[in-house]
């Protein structure tokens, strides 16, 4: 598909953390004229302003049409007015699994940032407790949406009318992973270990027991043990079973980041070279893939506020032990980020524009 | 008041910070080891145990009646039968502005944590909103509540049925420029200035957006300019006019402690040594107070977990200008453990037992 | 002077913070497109690599020359060599007095990071205990450098061979009170009180015991009591007596930022339009200036990571006294952020470029 | 061993984090209300007292004496001056290692909090690279030297001369796994991992680039991998092999706290209440452990500043991977008030006592 040269967007809920980030990205993309036009997850909210969510988006004192980014309460008929080409939804799962489907069908294209459509298999996506008002148009829109990680689906992601941009956990434990298994490295009967931990705004910006700042401020906790909703996406990407991997996540007293370290058997002897340039030729073509090299590792300090996954390993000194660590932002690679590379990709622009 | 060997103690509200920390100061309290407390939640709440909502004071596994103390709805009937003598309110300004007029008619004493009963004056309280049910009643409890800072009035408190537990800002700060203001060396219409702040737990236990992990984490805001509710305990403690003080707020990202720095003008030149004297003096009777010999200043993480408020000061060249820094655990001198500091005057006890 | 379409540019001191935000923000700016600067450290350091200070700046997996930025030891001979136009030194003070003189020999522009030339009365820089090699050449340099304040010296800052770019307290200080002194609205004989807190960023990267995780976190602490080396540039800009500001930093357990909360005294009553049409007069030619419109406030976190000097302000109800609340990221305005506008104005460029 | 009434204590080494920790707790240890613990620093170091080093243990005004504790330089001869009958040596590795064979042949009791005696097989302490002066006189001491950790060695403690405290990390970790590799339900071939993640205040008082504000706060970062130095103390405590367990800790932004996930495969299908039993079994007579009910879980923050190991465990539905989470506070269970347990059991008093 040739680059397109300009596109009409369109953010449905910047009211989230991952929405806001979003449009910060949007608004700052080279592509994009600063047209960008918000919109609030609800149809019933009344409209405001983008610098009244973000006041770190406002601008000068002698420049206040910069304070003007209307954002309206979503609705269909202003979308179809704004003549949108491309519609994110950094909506609630729910939502979005409602208004992929009727995006489609008014011949939008989708970036959807939920967990809605990331997951093919029913039994994978039965945690989310989805009700489809209609069966079998659910089954048609799963069937064509794709899974919107670019270093494994660049090709289909192209061509996709509807792209599932994938979960934080999962983006970090899937591309550390991908190369491994993929080249059939790893004994995945000894069962691979991921143990992940996240800062805040992964939990969501509504103030909650778990958000309060006197709960996550000097702790760390664990949860969803054997039971998060982000395990779906690792089977699936991975095409392991569920009694090969585990993946526990936890809450970081920090704002933003994940790193997850993980544990692997390999069936034979590895080196750190032959390791290393396993990933090299993985992510060749993939730019926001960075690899550290041995012993160096990676730190959350490091990918918080870039749109990189980056990824490190140490190998034990039997050469068959490896463990793993991956750190990206949240918020960007493990959302808004990955999204505007979706986007990037689907109409083929370079696939790290606007996010340097 | 000669001591009283043993009392009954029951707290309402140990389901917020101060009734949590309160509950575990009494927990410990050796006057107290024969009784434990009697908790109480809301009326409507249902009944649970104290290590359910606070797990910290969960027992080892063999002992497992360490996990039973329960936590009962409120009741007046279930107060009297077990006969408590002194009640703790840590409940909010609307339940205390209701519940002490009936708990002192049942006889009993109390200790109100909120600011329902601190503020003598019509004015100063407007900001409460109060409704009274029974307006001269409410008149009459307020003239026979005592303001509950011991260093300040100590012989009152030891009588006293009812006592208005201080508010935590204003406890640093009074504390900080009583002496000097009794003495009359301040020039106070010259202005007092004083900037505090204070960690997250002075927000309360409710989620709301500016309780939020990720709004309070890495930021400094200050709030309720020219209109803080404890601005009433400052000008009715320290006798000073609106006009002649100024009192601004900010919420630091951390969980607990406060601290004040506190700008006067003296009318005459002082000395290092003098102000010292003047502040040793002062509270030479007061257990909970300690002083820094200049240079040294108190910081937050010397007076947090402890109950004593922390006093240090800077002179100018000049010997006019002098800024005060006070910090104190808002949860301890702040709260809870100024209530359990004026139950022990109450009783007759050590003033810092079960404090230190 | 007209805009300068290329220039070649040095940073020394790329290995503390301000120097690293520097290069930053150097090799992201359109107009130094095709001249990466120079960085250099220490003249007895090893060489090594920007990437190598900065995990951060890496590049993908397929792009590694993204990871060459060199580090040379510091040489006035490479600095010739590479035909340097304007140099950065964020620097020591004791080294920038040294090489700003050296610099300007040279022919080279220099913006100075540090202390080292920011103050023209010897009074105001004795704090820092300079001892010049040449004092005649050192009076000199004073003479010709500019304090590098773009919102109050754009015009001198444009012709200037040498610009002393200023601490980030007095920034966040200066820029809040300037209208109002240049107006004469404040009755500075009543005394202006600056209460200012920031990260600890602005403590340096040299690990001590005040920047020790354990010192920071959970803590605020009071530092300076009237002897901050700032004060002196607050002197001179906004040609106040010490007798008349008083100024006390605090450090905060946080990255960056700083908050100041300032007190004023106004001669006649005043009103939130009138103050607010002050300051939009006064930087409505400025940029990198942002009003809050009361009763909003800025707060720490809106300003971090960019390069505005966020300003709001409260009216007590007397019309009287008045509350300013200035926010800034310390490592931009505060110090690279700035510097980057100054070479701006220097070359003629816009005056935000690189900076949004 | 009957209770000994009165004993007279040393500490070693209070300058740093566990030695004032541990200061602390002996100044408010039940059994020692009237032998004020001796405090000692390095040898070469000045005098100095407590309450410099901690602030927060400052008494009020009015008690003047409360500052009064003083800390020698370390002092064979006063120590033999004070009839010391215990030795708390909270003191660097290579110190303890010269310092508790000199201490045992003056015939005193020791408790070492370092890593300097942990260990049996020179192997696993190879890593701390001793060099003992007198080789045979080392082996010999530790073959007399007990890890003390009482819920394994209780009988042993009581009766020895000289005890080794255990590592934080490596406690959370062993009183997790004990009870099942004891029971043999653990199948150890398929792997044990454990991933663990501690406070900052783990990493030792020493300003250094790991220790920085700024590298600690909004990151977290893995170290040590494949060769911590307290994988020896899970080797020997637990009788597995390098093959058999991993172990990578973390660096978390908080103060202190440990949280340990650990994964491992049982032999035969198990349910929660067979588990349960199993720990409450084999700590019932542990007054400092305290088990989690599946499936609530310990967090960091219901653990720090108890001397509590919390441990919680979720199985898989398959009854056969099992996920234990495991938290203590490094610098009490983790270090000062496992030495004080250990105290406690050496003399036969409660084991609890002073640490409630």
């Amino acid at each position: 598909m040739p680059a397109q040269e300009q596109i009409r967007t369109a953010v449905a809920g910047v009211s989230g953390y991952a929405g806001a980030e979003l449009a910060r990205l949007l608004l700052h993309h080279p592509r994009l004229a600063r047209t960008t036009p918000f919109f609030l997850g609800r149809p019933d909210a009344p409209a405001t302003t983008l610098t009244t969510l973000q006041p770190q988006l406002k601008g000068p004192i002698a420049d206040s049409s910069a304070d003007s980014f209307a954002v309206e309460p979503f609705s269909w008929q202003r979308i179809e007015e704004r003549r949108i080409d491309l519609l994110f939804l950094a909506t609630p799962h729910e939502q979005s699994r409602e208004w992929v489907p009727e995006a489609l069908g008014r011949g939008l294209r989708v970036i959807d940032l939920s967990g809605a459509w990331r997951l093919e298999q029913p039994a994978n996506r039965a945690i989310y407790q989805f009700v489809d008002a209609d069966e079998s148009k659910a089954v048609e829109v799963q069937q064509k949406t794709v899974y919107g990680m670019p270093e494994l689906h660049r090709a289909e992601i192209a061509k996709a009318q509807s792209v599932a941009n994938p979960g934080c956990y999962a983006t970090s434990i899937i591309l550390a992973l991908k190369p491994l298994i993929d080249a059939d490295l790893v004994d995945v009967d000894r069962g691979i270990i991921c143990d992940s931990k996240s800062g805040v705004s992964g939990a969501g910006k509504a103030p909650v027991a778990k958000t309060h700042f006197m709960y996550a401020a000097d702790n760390l906790s664990a949860y969803g043990l054997f039971g998060h909703r982000h395990l779906g996406e690792l089977l699936e990407q991975l095409k392991v079973s569920d009694a090969q991997i585990v993946f526990t996540p936890h809450l970081l007293p920090i704002p933003r980041g994940i790193l997850s370290t993980i544990y692997v058997h390999f069936r034979e002897v590895q080196t750190p070279p032959s390791i290393a340039k396993l990933f090299q030729d993985f992510y060749a073509a993939s730019p926001m893939v960075r690899l550290y090299p041995t012993p160096e590792l990676p730190q959350i300090q490091y990918s918080v506020r870039t749109n990189y996954c980056d990824i490190g390993f140490h190998l034990a000194p039997d050469g068959k032990r490896c463990i793993l660590v991956s750190c990206l932002d949240n918020l960007l690679k493990g959302a808004a980020g990955q999204a505007v590379q979706n986007m990037n990709v689907m109409y083929g622009w370079k696939e790290e524009e606007g996010l340097l």
